[in-house]
């Protein structure tokens, strides 16, 4: 028998009614955490904007065009499942939105579109969103936990595995289900648990953030008609069994509503190149003169560091999300890296190209009792020639990490970014302003004034 | 690193071009395969009417209830995935469905609902349908054997993890689809693999068949849409390496099409009691004046033969679906195992719960080299009483199984109990031989008057 995680059944029951119990009635949140998960709101859908026009968005938007359920462009969908599909294929269609280290997973483009298909016929919830939100979170950091990081070393996409049940959970507290019911919900929830990382660098990555959202929904809405399912769907050959890695997990304690644990990207690529990009910005400085023929670029990262990042020689956009000597390269090289870099025409620019074949990457082996996990270590970059150093930057912090946190003025040039993506899509003016002015009239009517 | 199924790279990559090579380009069928086929299909739509009612059928159908897509009864869904979704449920509810054995799966309760939700919007795909049907039953059978027998013994529900990728082949031999899009259909369909035996005896196994009806074809319209997903999902670190057992499985050399393995079953109840089953309705003969009190029951079956039958003393019919000691009972007490016996109102029955409790069941353990599987071994059953054997009998065969084919009375008994459900379900008249016609119209009409 496959034994998944390290864990004993008696913590395990400990661990579902622990649940159950956050999800049923969690503290309530200061408001500086009201606030920051109105920011994950304002993160998530302005990339969800940004993302509208991308091929996978378009695609699942044209396959699922309906009169049911409404989209953020003023469309309609065949059902709420098939809006939150949408929205969450858009919102990760440039992995431009939020990321959660120890869990490695992107949870609000899974918990946004999900809270938002259901209060979009149930205006009445809306007052919830916020601690739903919290709840979910709280979830997904739990199951992140349990699982480990071997969850994730083993090929999983965690963000579509542990993403249907953080998202039934938020659902059942916006719901307020019973017990019975809210252990249903994760149980159906489990049920549709899946997406691998073999499929990272396809738009089918995008769909996997989006089915997340949709399953979360499915699962929900069943068991709030009266579906059952299993009602310890973490017990013995349930979802820890099946979906955990070889290197065990630990079992929380205790579960708790969060909002502040949330890394908000500032580059839209996988974020296990983000504290490579900050490294190469920061030696780039000593380069004024730019990377010499000659150079080699060693960047050295810790076990699991390159996990997602198996692309050598990116040919779309894509692709150069997930290739490490292209994001390193395109630092390097412009001192910046942005949206435009990811364009399918920008990827082969010769310039570029160059400087990719002198990025050599290292990861460090897995050694003894060494934790593991991305949200550890650092990553560290060294260019030299000739047998000299010529620059050399170590980033411990990913850049808007919680440890890191986005500068107000990176994150609203990341927010006029995106619209400006949209205005150019749509037609539809949208300025920082005006949006936030309306996530929060939709949103959070009693924040209008934060 | 996790390793899943002992398989060599080179193999993998055979195995895809193997699966594209019979979804593009299936070998004809002959005559006795294509009535086997629409044996299925009258099978398989016969108990989808039977569970119609079913309480997790009929929340669906509420849950899901729409303008766009057309269901069984006349009423529309919200969505081609919506009736997919529901006709899956329907199928599976009361466990009734047809058996692949040795991936021990339920192949037609996700084929026949992926099929239909597709030709009902496009009707001129029709004449595609059973060799579509064809192409996913073999494509399921290959499946199963690449993954072996320790994928379900790792507590995956099998149906649901195989039914996504199977039911994607079908539709990709249906759409006519190209390699690449072909390649990912199927990788868009392995993101929604999941599902799991904890759920087992609740309502949401049923859910876990209708949805990976729908998510064959969410899967299949994606890829028709241009969405790409990986090139190879069962490369590195993919399908088999994540739902992989630790007993590894076999890669077939050689993928074709399938209409003639399927069992189908006569006992509304989990397939592993089937056997047993069969043996005490022979021991029965040997006992005129029934069991005495005082008799042990002893029934001894092959290593997984009792994997997924761990309820011992059930509550509700569903449960009573998946304990041996009950269908035991039954079928001593009875002589018959029929849909009443899983009415939730029949499973306390006071001479059943005796007879149950002189139920012993024992599991052969797992020994070296031996092959591992249900569709392999005995069942076999023994009666004692104060020392002394009052009655034996084994079972190699499972009734209804390819090598020990229902007989034509027993199969139309089962069509005129299923329609006898739905018509006091519905009240809508159904005849074997309306019925029949109906199903020949729709799915086939070239072979009307066979």
């Amino acid at each position: 028998m496959w034994k998944g995680t390290n864990i004993m059944p008696g913590g395990r029951m400990n661990f579902i009614a622990n649940l159950c119990a956050l999800i049923a009635a969690p503290r309530p949140l200061s408001a500086a955490e009201r606030a920051a998960a109105l920011t994950s709101f304002e993160d998530t859908l302005a990339v969800t904007y940004a993302g509208w026009g991308e091929a996978s968005t378009a695609a699942a938007r044209r396959v699922f065009a309906g009169a049911t359920a409404p989209l953020l462009d003023g469309a309609k969908a065949l059902s709420p499942e098939h809006a939150a599909l949408i929205h969450g294929i858009a919102g990760h269609a440039l992995d431009y939105d939020d990321v959660h280290l120890t869990s490695v997973t992107h949870p609000s483009v899974v918990l946004v579109p999900a809270l938002m298909a259901l209060t979009a016929s149930r205006p009445d919830l809306t007052p919830r969103l916020i601690d739903a939100y919290a709840v979910g979170l709280g979830t997904n950091i739990a199951l992140g936990q349990a699982l480990g990081f071997g969850h994730y070393d083993r090929g999983w996409h965690a963000t579509s595995t542990i993403g249907p049940l953080a998202g039934a959970a938020a659902l059942a507290h916006l719901l307020g289900f019973d017990d019975s019911t809210t252990r249903s919900a994760l149980a159906l929830a489990a049920a549709q648990a899946g997406g691998v990382q073999q499929n990272f660098g396809t738009q089918a990555k995008h769909v996997q953030a989006g089915q997340a959202a949709a399953a979360a929904l499915r699962a929900a809405q069943l068991a709030e008609a009266g579906v059952d399912g299993s009602q310890d769907i973490f017990g013995p050959r349930g979802f820890f069994d099946l979906y955990g890695g070889i290197t065990p997990g630990t079992l929380p304690d205790h579960v708790a509503p969060d909002t502040l644990s949330v890394s908000r990207k500032l580059f839209p690529c996988c974020y296990l190149t983000h504290r490579m990009i900050a490294a190469a910005l920061e030696a780039r400085i000593a380069l004024p003169d730019g990377v010499p023929n000659d150079a080699r670029i060693m960047v050295q990262v810790p076990y699991g560091g390159m996990r997602p990042l198996q692309v050598t020689d990116p040919q779309t956009g894509a692709q150069a999300k997930f290739c490490a000597a292209y994001c390193v390269a395109t630092a390097l090289a412009q001192g910046r890296v942005g949206l435009a870099d990811f364009k399918d025409d920008a990827v082969r620019r010769r310039d570029l190209r160059r400087i990719m074949a002198q990025v050599e990457t290292i990861e460090d082996p897995l050694a003894g009792d060494m934790p593991i996990g991305i949200d550890h270590g650092s990553v560290r970059l060294r260019i030299t020639a000739a047998g000299r150093t010529l620059a050399e930057a170590e980033a411990i912090h990913y850049p808007g990490a919680p440890d890191a946190p986005a500068t107000p003025e990176a994150f609203e040039a990341k927010l006029t970014d995106c619209l400006t993506i949209w205005q150019h899509e749509t037609g539809q003016t949208l300025t920082p302003a005006s949006f936030r002015r309306d996530l929060r009239a939709r949103f959070a009517p009693d924040m209008m004034t934060a």
